[in-house]
C-alpha cells in the first residue's frame, strides 16, 4: 500500500466513525436532555463522551499504534503532546451549546496529523447532513463535491464569522465586543453560529469570507477544518498574521486575497 | 365557508405561494448572483424581487380585495398604511445577505393582519426546508409537527439571538455592540445568523430562548413570525416590555417565564 492509498484509507475510516457519532447525535439532539456543567457556559452532555468513545474505539482498532488526543480524554487526563506520529485529533460533538439548545450547528470534527502537518479533515454536522472532508494535496469536498473559498476581494463586502467563546470575565469579554465594534465598521456583517469547525468549514465552501477566533478549547477544534480551508483553497493563519499553531488556541481563515487587509482590520481591533 | 374554513385556506394559499417562491431561492442560492446595492449593507437581488412577484401575483389573484405591503413595493412606492382590511404582509427573501453568500438561513416570510392582528403566519426556508405555520388560536407547527417554545426559566442558561442590522453610523453600532456587552454577562451565549424571520421561529421552537432587534427594515420582518411565536406559547413585546408595535421596527420575543428578567436585562444594556 503506497502513501496515497493509506491516506485515502484514513480518511474513508474517519468518515465511518464521524457517521457512526452522527447518529448518536442525531438521536440526542431531538431528545431531551442530561447536562453537565463545564465552566460557567460550556456544556458537556453525555452524548459527547458517547461519542467520543465511538470514535476512538473505532479508530484505535483500525489503527493502534497512532497517537490519540481528544476533548474529553484531555478534560480527564491533562494535556497530550503534539508529537511526529500520527495522532488523531478528535471533537467528537463541537457546538455542545448549540446541541443543548437545539440550534443545528453541531458537528464532529475529526483531524490527522502526520509529522504535525494536518494531513486529514473531516467534519460532519449530522443535523443538516453535511459532510466536509479534505485531503492534503487531494482537495477539499462537502458531500463528496469539490468546495472553494470565495472570490471575495473586498472587506466592506465580507462576511464576518467570529465567536462570543465561553469565559465571561470582564476583560475577554470586553475585548471580544471591541473588536466585533471595530470589524462591524469595516465589513458587510457579523455571523456568530457556536461551531469553530463548522465556521471553518463556512470559509472553506465560500459562505463565510472571513473568520477569526481566540481563546477556543483546543487543537480539536481546528485540526479537522484546517485540512479542509487549505484544500479549498484557502489560508489559515494566526489572527496577528503570523503562521497558524494548532496548538494556540487563535485562529484566522480566508481566502488568500482578503488575508491581509483582515489581519491589519484585526490588528487595529485590538 | 365559516371564518376557521377560511383562515384555513389563507394558510394554504400562503404556503402554496411561498414554496413557489422556495424553488426560485433554492436555485438562486446555488449560482452565481446578480446584485444591487440597498444602503450600504444591504443587498437586493433579482430573486428577491422575482419572489415578491410570485406571491403577490398568487396572493391577488386569489384574493383580489385583500390589501398588501411588501419590502419592495414599499421601497419602490411608499410606506402603505396597515388598515383593519385583510392585510397581507411580505417578506419574500428574509436573509438577503445570507443568500448573497450563500449562508444557509433565508427564507420567505408571509403574514396576515385581519383587524391588525397577526392571524395567519408562514415561514419557509427553502435551503433548511423548514416550513414554519401557525394559524392564530390554532398553534404553530414545523413541517406539520406541532412546536413549543423553550421551558428556560433562567437567563444565565438561555441562547440570545440578535442582529448587527444594517445601518454602520457610529451611534447605532456602539449601541449595538454595548448592548451585547451588557448581555453576554448574564446569558449564556449570543447567535447571530443573519434572518429576523427565522429568529422568531427559532423562539418558536425552542432552539433559541431570547430574541430582540430593533431598527430592522419593516413588518414584513415579523409579520409572519409573530403568530408563531404567540401560537407556539410565546411572548412577542417591545424590546421595552411594552406591548409590541408591528410598525415599530422594535421586537422582543421569549417564553413567558423569561420576559421580566430579558426586558430588565435589556433596560440596564442602554
Amino acid at each position: 500500500m503506497d502513501e496515497n492509498d493509506s491516506v485515502s484509507e484514513f480518511l474513508e475510516t474517519a468518515v465511518e466513525a464521524a457517521k457512526s457519532a452522527g447518529e448518536v447525535i442525531r438521536k440526542g439532539f431531538y431528545q431531551t436532555k442530561h447536562v453537565e456543567h463545564k465552566g460557567q457556559v460550556d456544556l458537556v452532555t453525555e452524548t459527547d463522551k458517547a461519542c467520543e468513545d465511538l470514535i476512538f474505539n473505532h479508530l484505535k482498532h483500525r489503527y493502534p499504534t497512532h497517537k490519540f488526543i481528544g476533548e474529553e480524554t484531555t478534560a480527564a487526563y491533562g494535556t497530550t503532546e503534539l508529537t511526529n506520529e500520527p495522532t488523531w485529533i478528535v471533537d467528537p460533538l463541537d457546538g455542545t451549546t448549540n446541541f443543548v439548545h437545539g440550534f443545528p450547528f453541531v458537528c464532529i470534527s475529526i483531524g490527522l496529523t502526520i509529522g504535525k502537518v494536518p494531513t486529514v479533515g473531516v467534519v460532519y454536522n449530522p443535523i443538516l447532513n453535511e459532510l466536509f472532508t479534505g485531503i492534503h494535496g487531494k482537495g477539499a469536498f462537502l458531500n463528496g463535491n469539490p468546495i472553494k473559498v470565495s472570490s471575495q476581494t473586498e472587506l466592506v463586502n465580507s462576511l464576518l464569522a467570529t465567536e462570543a467563546g465561553t469565559k465571561r470575565d470582564k476583560a475577554t469579554v470586553d475585548a471580544t465586543t471591541y473588536r466585533i465594534n471595530s470589524l462591524l465598521f469595516k465589513v458587510r456583517s457579523v455571523r456568530m453560529s457556536g461551531s469553530c469547525a463548522l465556521n471553518l468549514c463556512g470559509i472553506a465552501c465560500g459562505r463565510l469570507d472571513i473568520f477569526y477566533e481566540t481563546g477556543f478549547g483546543g487543537p480539536w477544534d481546528v485540526a479537522g477544518g484546517v485540512v479542509i480551508v487549505k484544500e479549498a483553497g484557502g489560508l489559515v493563519y494566526d489572527p496577528s498574521g503570523e503562521d497558524f499553531d494548532i496548538t494556540s488556541q487563535r485562529v484566522a481563515a480566508s481566502n488568500p486575497l482578503l488575508k491581509d487587509a483582515f489581519v491589519q482590520a484585526l490588528q487595529q481591533s485590538e
